[in-house]
């Protein structure tokens, strides 16, 4: 992990590229204006457009990729499955010179997918400027109505370049998350999927598996305990089954993209609970309660 | 489960006993006094009744079970282990004409034991006069400084009575988790440890078990990773793992007391979780995104 540099907007030399203007590409497109730059952005749909310039998130939105023209940075603020197999239109449209970044939660196969696509169209030199990034910022909205100015503010925003990726790329994409307020963190591809998977992925379905146990533990000894379960819930259970409960294509597409890191992160959990169901199995009541004395003592390394 | 009566300070008939001046003790003690009765309150320890007057907590506090005479109502309000193996004197100090309710989050063995305890001291009958409660109300505090007003205001009150409950001793119970606010809600002692199972006991062990793997699987591929996850963990972690990093005392005691139902809800969780992970080995991302769609939706009948 390095220190930012001092923040330079170096970035608004030019007009900065915008690619999908949901949360984090219209929160992006708020911050870079309020900072001075002239924003860019392309989307999909015209309703999307129209909406988009109502709520002024870029200085231009376009449906045609060539109000991308002349930017020296495009922020591919796309879904994941879309950065995962860039479209061959998108990947044309993007400026020859441009230094690209995105958005993706899932890091490993981001760019070899896109060296290929770019490799395709005859600019293979362009891979040496794409900067993965993950800026971890997010609220429970999503689409064009969902942005927000200072959404990065104190979030991490962690970057995967290989050996092979361009000092000056990677120097301009670290002056961008440093002007949007946000922690810059630089760790290889794998171990990001790994960590993600871990904090992130893996607690979706601990979270999931939890809300389908009450049910169904529920429902197996008739409807009073089906009733009961729901009625005694408290804030105990909201909290754990919070993540569980949230967006399923959301929460798929992560399984998908990450499905290797995944089934370790749950192979590395079941194990865990293994070891506790068996303490009480065994009656062996100093063993948990020493288990879950570290597990009191480990969590606020994570907050 | 049944509609409470209006309320009717029954319990007002005399003083009430309170028997532990903790969490639940002391709010109780706060809330009786509030609605006008004398509450006479047996505690452990010198210290705690001289913070307990202070904090005005009872009309009398004392560490002599002598103060408990003459109330027709006492509340235990003592932690889980100590209402499960009931102590000889303080069985001895009960009035053998009250009627007896706990604050105990597991119902199974208690009545059995309350019953043996009553027998040996030549008072059987009055094991029809317990009523067995859980008030599920609760906040992070413990002890003598944890007691606040209105703590029950909304909240379940439990009751699990047998069918040789006195249904004299019943009405009075309800009268006063009536006049506290709860919401009462009378279920057979199984159903009742099953649920808290589910959605209270087996929260706490799927929740270290995520504390346990995010320090481990992070652990395991060296010193970086170790840092990442503690780096990257935000809000969504932070709720998933909150009960697992919580009181481990209580957390043993629930999984002891509650062994057999909690291992049942662990069998339960343990197979929702191996679907789970069966359907990202197998890439049945369909199947996946059904069953967390449908997590989604069961989650707000939980809320």
């Amino acid at each position: 992990m390095t220190i930012p540099p001092e923040p330079r907007p170096a970035w608004t030399h030019g007009p900065v590229g915008v690619v999908g203007l949901g949360l984090i590409g219209g929160s992006l497109g708020l911050d870079l204006q309020a900072r001075g730059a002239e924003v860019r952005a392309l989307v999909h749909r015209a309703a999307t457009a129209e909406r988009a310039r109502a709520r002024a998130l870029a200085t231009r939105v376009a449906t045609e990729p060539s109000v991308l023209e002349g930017c020296e940075l495009v922020v591919l603020a796309l879904p994941l499955d879309r950065l995962l197999v860039p479209s061959p239109e998108l990947v044309a449209a993007l400026p020859a010179a441009a230094v690209l970044t995105d958005v993706g939660s899932v890091k490993v196969p981001l760019l070899p997918a896109w060296s290929e696509a770019l490799g395709r169209i005859g600019r293979p030199e362009q891979a040496r400027r794409f900067v993965p990034s993950h800026p971890m910022a997010g609220t429970a909205e999503a689409g064009v109505e969902a942005g927000v100015a200072n959404l990065f503010v104190g979030r991490p925003w962690v970057v995967t370049p290989e050996a092979s990726t361009d000092p000056a790329a990677l120097a301009l994409v670290a002056d961008l998350a440093a002007s949007l307020g946000a922690r810059w963190l630089c760790c290889g591809a794998a171990a990001h999927d790994q960590a993600v998977a871990l904090i992130s992925h893996l607690p979706v379905l601990v979270s999931a598996a939890l809300l389908q146990a009450a049910d169904r533990g529920g429902g197996r000894n008739g409807p009073l305990l089906a009733e009961l379960v729901r009625a005694l819930a408290s804030s105990g259970f909201a909290d754990t089954t919070r993540v569980g409960g949230g967006n399923p294509e959301l929460g798929t597409l992560m399984a998908r993209c990450n499905r290797e890191a995944l089934l370790e992160a749950l192979g590395t959990y079941r194990h865990c609970l293994e070891v506790l169901e068996h303490e009480v199995r065994a009656e062996a009541w100093g063993p948990l309660q020493e288990a879950l004395a570290a597990c009191r003592d480990l969590r606020p390394q994570f907050l």
